[in-house]
């Protein structure tokens, strides 16, 4: 019983260090010894006459508490299930409510509050012993249920007086009249759902229970519960749906080109070799050759949404083996602006779509991960399109060594990101024409100096998420660059072999989609927006 | 030029069978041989004269053809390109198209006409010798251009006398004012893409240049390009489309779960094996752990689509061994109906949205591959569902032995697709309560029959596209059957561990894309419905 105390340590009293009992302290101890016999014997009679009478008592709630049959799928009486998320709509009004226990607190042996919890959203519900309603046995029983647990609520939504601080529906609370067990929980929790939940930074002043990202990694099932992590996998989900809603407007299709491929393309090292059958295949590293072969097969527009990996043994905050690419290609007519125009465009569709559509989920992610907003220029002025030659200055009249800058570090990537935030206030631009020496074999060259080339990088809050080009399409320039760069045309002939049939113009890009949420939202590191990460230390859960 | 008569072989008189040559014989040879000796050098001197007149006479269209720069992106007027499929729409006015030349044909030497193709649509274009406009010059360099190069074309877009049957756009074509080379075809074409487009079954009677899948598969990039493949992958990118925009409307969310996983899963003897640093890791042969995780983790109802691999070593019509899936898995309030008839809705609302929104690629797809349109039931009667007892049934009454029948052959599968749609009138149905034994060991037994399980497949044109089920979630009972099938719980910690935090009953199932596009549009073979499709033999292209 919730009532009942716990039993307490008999204390003994001080009888002078080193020495032995005295008569006196051992005639006290014996009486002691009696009084807490006597005692004892009290309370397990009184333990016995509560069972009893517990026993005696009719529970007229038996059938209003208890566990559901575990297979389920038994009757369907099709009632419908409320939805946390809108019952301040329904005050005054019965509900039915499938959720978790996020933490119970008994009052007494007579009441029992329960935090309910559906994905982003929670409610404060209560059980109040109610003659032929609530039965003791029944707010014992919801009160021993452990947190976590899943369960079926029925009951009255009630307007509250005063605003519920512990949930996100403020105004209403769940007075609960059945309570039925879904799910439980088998053995201890990790990290309990409310702690997971903390903002990061309350961490640094005050102790607070904060849970380590490589805790929540490995039990990440209990770690995605979070209102936090509900709210990103949300916006994940969103973000991919706003890149084909976009594209598919333009007249992209979608693709899905093979990961298996019959030779380890591109860049060598960096590759997964897989056992097939009695030889080998390779894992691609991106669906670069699959969507230009696309290109030269006639389908002008192609997007493609998929897993890519990278064999690459770093560990960094932005580094995973296997991410998800969203990648497009598309002809041209007249310049390869076209193409880089048309990203900018979905971009800022993406980043418009969240911002207007998401609202609630990015409040709810603000909350744990406090960030400014991200910002983009939305003016007629246009999205800040630098030269590499440009971006190099700017970085040099910052202090930079102009001989540091034949390519950008990771620091000076997002030194730049800062300088650039403080002259043109926009977390994102486009860094266009790199040096042909920094990118891979496939890119075009500029027509006017062939040290630079069609090429360019996105970049949000200092960090790249999209690199793209201009590429050949022409079987013969593409061997040469091949051979210069120390790649046998022969070992990838297919895709050369595609340019030989005639291929228009094109030009793409590959964004990576963790990367864009992580950084606008702030999460900063990668593993926090993927739903099972993986990395060269981690292949679970 | 095109005026010019091949030379013809110089003809032998007949001399009488192994005789030497009498004296008047050689008389006449020697008159012949002067005489062709004198045809040979007046068409020596002809030529010089050709040649010469050619040489004098300024091409007064040399600015109006010949190649672009390679590199293109040098200028950018931002003059509008016109799509082929609208041509009839601006008859009378002046276009420009860059399109490919399907086939030429000269008419003397001073007419050309060009089939032009851009996807699933192609019209006429007619280049013809015009003083001031077109030269003889320009006529002679456009007719020789390969087929399947790509090209920019100004014009003037007529409209014709009579319809042009050879393409699709038939009551306009296009008189040729400038034409400029984009792309040209670097060797022989494996097969023109005319041919590659012919009816499959125009084959079977008379001769046709039929093309082999082997060959078509060998060179996919070309074999793309036909009317059929531009329709199908639109239809491809279609279906996955229609699934997300059903299932976004429920509540859904897109998850992406790891491809690359820590242990062999599910059944380890197909699963294929990967070097992972200094270990190995195992393809995912399906998200089924990851969506299930999903369920515990609270996101409800989640769906992906994605590369999932099978290493078994089959070479079927229907079988690969990486194909697209769609997945999904639903958290459900009372019965796991609730999720088949969600998994049947939205098949149907792909169909609909199929054959209403692409007529034009699906009738382009039976001109080679003729086919009865799909059929599955709209009325009130709703999907046809019939339990596995109750289809084992219809096959012994058709003479199928029952001892035969503990589980569908792929044989039986159809035998029964054919019984079905003459009894039914239909090309789609749902077999439910298959029996446990055939069942993996996640699946929910039946609440009253241990031997059945809460499962169901879902069939198209008698073959299989849906495996799914109640799974269970409760870690005891899990162990339990994996156990029972042989299955170490512990080597699949991480899942087991998921359902032990407590998770909501559920049910999915998993849709292999590529058979519903085969199947609906009858193509045969799976391959045809996959950009480069895998299988034990095939890694490239």
């Amino acid at each position: 019983m919730a009532s009942a105390e716990p039993p307490k340590e008999p204390t003994q009293e001080q009888t002078g260090e080193g020495d032995g009992p005295s008569k006196s302290a051992l005639k006290k101890a014996a009486k002691q010894a009696e009084k807490e016999k006597k005692a004892a014997e009290k309370a397990a009679k009184q333990k016995e006459l509560d069972q009893q009478k517990a026993a005696n008592e009719v529970d007229y709630a038996a059938e209003f508490y208890g566990p559901l049959p575990l297979n389920q799928s038994q009757s369907r009486p099709h009632r419908v299930r409320d939805q946390v998320a809108i019952l301040s709509e329904r005050a005054g009004q019965p509900v039915l409510i499938r959720a978790r226990i996020q933490t119970s607190r008994a009052q007494g042996n007579k009441m029992v509050f329960l935090n309910l919890r559906q994905r982003t959203d929670s409610v404060q519900a209560l059980l109040v012993v109610t003659p032929e309603k609530v039965s003791k046995q029944m707010v014992k029983w919801a009160a021993s249920l452990a947190d976590e647990s899943i369960v079926l609520i029925e009951g009255v939504a009630e307007k509250t007086q005063e605003p519920i601080k512990s949930a996100t529906v403020s105004d209403v609370e769940v007075h609960v009249s059945k309570i039925y067990l879904i799910a439980t929980v088998d053995g201890r929790l990790p990290f309990s759902v409310e702690d997971a939940n903390r903002p990061e930074t309350e961490a640094e002043g005050v102790q607070y229970n904060r849970v380590l990202l490589e805790t929540r990694l490995n039990n990440r099932v209990v770690d995605l519960r979070t209102q936090t992590n509900q709210a990103v996998f949300t916006l994940q989900s969103a973000v991919g749906d706003l890149f084909r809603e976009h594209l598919n407007k333009l007249g992209f299709i979608e693709i899905h080109s093979p990961k298996l491929q019959g030779a380890a393309t591109e860049s060598g090292a960096s590759v997964f070799k897989v056992s097939y059958f009695k030889g080998n295949a390779y894992l691609a590293q991106s669906p670069q050759l699959a969507k230009q072969m696309a290109i030269a097969a006639d389908f002008e527009r192609v997007y493609e949404i998929g897993p890519v990996f990278r064999a690459e043994d770093s560990n960094t905050h932005r580094h995973m083996t296997e991410f998800i690419g969203l990648d497009l290609e598309m002809a041209f007519e007249e310049h390869y602006h076209e193409v880089m125009e048309t990203i900018d465009t979905m971009l800022k569709y993406i980043f418009t779509g969240l911002r207007d559509k998401y609202k609630k989920e990015i409040e709810t992610v603000q909350k744990q991960f406090p960030a400014e907003d991200f910002k983009w220029r939305e003016g007629p002025e246009g999205t800040l399109v630098l030269s590499f030659r440009e971006a190099v200055d700017i970085l040099v009249e910052d202090g930079v060594p102009r001989e540091d800058l034949d390519d950008f570090s990771t620091e000076n990537e997002k030194r730049l990101g800062r300088l650039i935030k403080a002259k043109y206030d926009t977390d994102y631009y486009i860094i266009d024409k790199f040096p042909m020496a920094l990118r891979p074999f496939y890119t075009m060259p500029d027509p006017e100096d062939p040290t630079l080339s069609n090429s360019y990088d996105f970049f949000m809050r200092g960090e790249e998420i999209l690199s793209g080009a201009q590429r050949i399409h022409d079987a013969k320039l593409l061997s040469e660059k091949m051979m210069s760069k120390g790649v046998d045309p022969e070992t990838m002939k297919p895709y050369v072999d595609a340019f030989r049939m005639g291929c228009a113009p094109h030009a793409g890009g590959g964004i990576g989609l963790e990367r864009v949420l992580m950084l606008f939202l702030k999460l900063n590191n990668i593993r926090r927006a993927s739903l099972f990460p993986r990395d060269p230390k981690r292949l679970e859960p």
